[in-house]
């Protein structure tokens, strides 16, 4: 077998085998088959497709490329999610408490943030001396006398995901739905997951822009899903505008601290509400989407869900009195609160300028390794489809910079439009 | 300019701009556009096309990507000619000898032989002593004083081309109409063809299988001298069956002296004239194809062309008594006529796996550097559209070991079919 012979392949349309799947993977995960070999393949694929057989077979190939985590030994039906990721997206921090307050014990791997998109480790990271480095012993014992994990990738999963990734990123080969779906599901079949949430965003601030996409992707999730032997919920939700209130890390902490609390954004818990009570249902624990929804909102209502994330906080070496006092946080040297310029409804609060806006404020990185402000970011106060009058709060900026201030300002004013007419509010989820 | 935005462009259909073109080869040729980038790039081309200009610029590009050959200071106008390749194909032997006669100098830099296909200076270096590596000092001189040059690449002729070409070999990407065009083209700009004769070889010994390829490239090739303000005229020939009766290095040198001598196979001849009335009307030697063509004829009749192959092998230290009595080439150690095991009409002579057997036989290469066996090879005897009785010759083997012998004299049989019908010679040139 040879790596050119299956690129040739996949240039004239012609559906891989398995073995030829697999051939190429492996070889691209030691090194055999050389960057310029995978990125002509890339290209090939994102031209002409992959059918969701093939796609499986690469998600599978990617997933064996490293070690694989089994949780068999550990909980009985190993249930994860996964969100394709956008602005203000704190969901795992309030979802993982809420359904293991429920008796449905979760491990996640999460991931740091890139571009305008945050990530759940440097959320978490706002919370002194909490770990987000455990190891695999460490992450399964906790997993089973705790009941919830949140933590980074310790184990080399999916290393040839990681690989292929760095490559399409600068070969143009990043925009392929079957190149997507393998590379989210490799990392968690790797993870051991067994049911998995899948939460796919769309809409501006997603990278799925259109709903068709969103679609096409979480329709193949769900092929692979199967083809695998797994069990795959797909939620299709809104990323027009960003997720709750906050934007930026402690301050989603803190959000998501809130939400557990019983208070926080409406739509934030609302989404929170729906993950969980689908992560019971694959996990066993409810029979249906009502009375899982019940159990969840109950876990809120009696406190039993900030009490798992406070055993998760401490267990991880974070500081738990910053879950009871979230004044502690690290807070902004500027906080400004932005008024509206006019009076009308709101028609967007475009989530991508929002996130671009927040990576300018410190709250994100442009590229690997670039150090994060925990402090810094917004919070939105009207949100699509709110009545607003001119001079009323908008919004309000955390900045440590005075200039990096006036700029987060007009971006944020710029994300913002306010329509004449009456405005119908988003949709949480699409069906 | 990034190079990940170009590939882009290119992925999304986007026409490519000149100065993106430039970039991205320049970057390529330093080094700064690393092989991944050009392999997406280039699948992205096979896939995705590229319209004449673009591939103008690209092919361009890639003659400035090395030095650039000038010959204004030695001739009134360079012509050149270019084949597609194929089998038994040593025309420039008998063309340049020809149009040199007929007081068209002509300078031209060939290649090596590479699979199937054979290579000019394998050919050349049958003679005792031919050099094939003129200096650039010594190619202009002998231009001039001698009027006939036939030689290797001394100078790094777009280099850009041959990084490219090397890479498209192993990434899946040979097969694309623009590239291969603007591979050919580049390197005869580089040369410093001001008037190129292109034959496009198609059929089952060519490159270009179907006869729409061949004018696909055809068109495409004069568009880029049209738009690179250079004359070009294209032929296309047939390339299912061997051209002449000789396949292998020295045989085709001993059929090419034939043929100035007026012998040799006919449609050998044919061919040699016809490219070369071409190349004389081009290079202002003739007013029309006909005049043209009786000047051919008679540099064959009167001497003058076989005189000026003698001049050539001398200028270029070969050993000259070999052009005086060709018997002095070197034989194989087994010579073997082979017979028509039944009557009836020559339907097919494969090239393409007469080409391979003469490889086999070691009259060619499988890879770059291999060593080539001079006096190996393949005489047909007859051709399609003859009348062939059972026991007739059909072919003779040439090979200097029993078992490649017995291996070619079985492969050289498959390749043959002959039919109870009445069959059409093919056509020499296609319009």
């Amino acid at each position: 077998m040879r790596a050119v012979d299956i690129i040739i392949k996949k240039r004239d349309k012609i559906e891989l085998t398995r073995e030829e799947i697999e051939f190429f993977v492996r070889g691209f995960a030691t090194g055999d088959v050389p960057d310029y070999q995978a990125s002509a393949f890339a290209m090939a694929v994102v031209l002409n497709g992959m059918t969701p057989r093939e796609t499986t077979d690469l998600t599978l190939a990617m997933a064996h490329s490293g070690q694989m985590l089994d949780l068999s030994d550990v909980v009985d039906l190993a249930v994860d999610k996964h969100s394709s990721g956008g602005v203000g997206d704190k969901t795992s921090l309030a979802v993982l408490p809420i359904v293991a307050a429920c008796g449905l014990p979760v491990g996640k791997m999460s991931g740091r943030g890139l571009g305008f998109s945050g990530g759940t480790l440097d959320k978490l990271e706002s919370i002194p001396g909490y770990r987000v480095d455990l190891t695999t012993e460490e992450f399964k014992k906790q997993l089973k006398e705790k009941g919830i994990v949140l933590t980074g990738q310790s184990l080399d999963l999916a290393p040839a995901d990681g690989k292929l990734y760095a490559l399409r990123d600068v070969t143009g080969t990043v925009q392929s739905i079957p190149l997507i779906a393998s590379s989210i599901m490799c990392k968690k079949l790797a993870a051991g997951a067994q049911a998995i949430v899948l939460d796919v965003k769309t809409g501006l601030g997603a990278f799925m822009q259109s709903l068709a996409e969103a679609r096409e992707l979480a329709n193949l999730m769900t092929d692979i899903g199967k083809l695998a032997g797994r069990e795959v919920v797909t939620l299709i939700s809104d990323m027009n505008q960003p997720l709750g209130f906050a934007v930026g890390n402690a301050l989603e902490v803190i959000e998501a601290i809130e939400t557990l609390k019983g208070d926080g954004p409406e739509d934030f818990r609302e989404h929170c509400l729906h993950v969980s009570a689908h992560m019971l249902v694959l996990g066993r624990r409810a029979k249906t989407l009502e009375e899982a929804r019940t159990m969840a909102e109950r876990s809120v209502s009696d406190g039993s869900a900030l009490e798992k994330f406070r055993v998760l906080v401490e267990a991880q070496s974070g500081d738990v009195s910053y879950v009871d006092d979230t004044s502690k946080f690290p807070r902004a040297k500027f906080v400004e609160t932005v008024e509206a310029p006019r009076s009308g409804s709101v028609s967007q609060v475009h989530a991508r300028i929002v996130g671009e806006a927040a990576v300018a404020l410190g709250a994100g990185r442009a590229k690997k390794g670039d150090p994060i402000d925990h402090a810094v970011g917004f919070v939105v106060h009207k949100k699509v489809g709110e009545r607003v009058e001119e001079g009323e709060p908008l919004f309000t900026v955390h900045a440590n910079d005075d200039a990096r201030l006036a700029e987060a300002r007009e971006a944020a004013l710029a994300a913002y439009s306010i329509s004449d007419d009456a405005i119908q509010p988003l949709p949480l989820f699409y069906s």
